[in-house]
């Protein structure tokens, strides 16, 4: 990841894209590729989801690179890597999701007592 | 990276939702949170996006932290790491948007020509 | 429609909101409601998703009214309505779908003589 | 609304297309469309977004179109029509968000006494 944002920070200093790269542009650009994503699944079933094929696959690969770079990239001109945060996020959610609770329920933590 | 992925599988494991992690589900979950970054920078400035609060700086991390927990999840259930997807779509970036085209400007590479 | 983006404009005014109504803005704002809707169908099935109870279902209500909301609002910024809008883009996608050509199959108009 | 969303109905059946529209993939594309918008905004300044050219008008109108028109079928799937739920979305608000507590204020109405 810090190799990653390393070649982001150069990647947009040699283009002088810093000009653009304000946290809220980014959280359009992040927004925006993960839509490309939904797009690839919008009217397949779950069940198709779970077997795409090469070229679907391809697709959807090159998305979520884009999806990785944009967020590597807001989180770093906030001062943090993207990693950092889902193992703080993680851990939070484990205390909301304990799993005897949350067993089988796609349910938010805060429903999950009723 | 690799840590991450497993921490996920795990705790995707141990409360039985395999069968809610679907490609499907997973890139409508990425979105959710990608929109949840949105939400706050949405009535912002450009210039205040830069020079964001402590208390909304902890609310993005968090957020952050999400997608990049869905986003890890998706490319695990289809067989890849995000950074690796990453790293491949950056070097395709590079080719698209050479430096001397691209200086300064926002625009899509079909549209570097013009 | 002409109604309710009166009542918007007129809303706006008496807040003193217009400042923060910029298409850019209102593009993020829409975005994040339309995530909303997401949010609430993520882990049902779509047997379930056309099956859903009354809680459920004054909730999506909500959010299709804010989704509406901000799309009259940002149409009336750019100088349009957006039923106008919309009936424009069915006729375009009437030439892009013919019947006999897209019947019971989901893609995309440019992929339709494969 | 209500010609549109007759004329919607007649596009679906005649294209048998009704398999696909469960709410659920309803809300995936309406948040494809919106991120569409997203799109053409993401690198403009807000003032930038309040004078675009021509040619950027008539693709947000079109996107605008496509969001109208998921919109309205989403709705109806469920029973109602977009614009009856913008009313009474708009009643709500104006009780959330009294002129005099939101004035020139971009806040939510839960921050609105702080």
């Amino acid at each position: 990841m810090n190799e990653l944002i390393k070649k982001l920070r150069k990647f947009a200093s040699d283009r002088d894209w810093e000009q653009f790269h304000s946290p809220k542009n980014l959280s359009m650009a992040l927004a925006v590729e993960a839509a490309e994503i939904l797009e690839l699944f919008q009217w397949l079933t779950e069940e198709q989801s779970r077997n795409i094929d090469q070229d679907t696959l391809n697709k959807v690969k090159q998305e979520i690179g884009d999806v990785q770079i944009y967020l590597a990239r807001l989180a770093d001109q906030l001062g943090f890597s993207p990693l950092e945060a889902a193992k703080e996020k993680l851990k939070e959610n484990a205390d909301k999701y304990p799993p005897e609770k949350a067993k089988g329920r796609a349910k938010k933590y805060t429903e999950l007592d009723k």
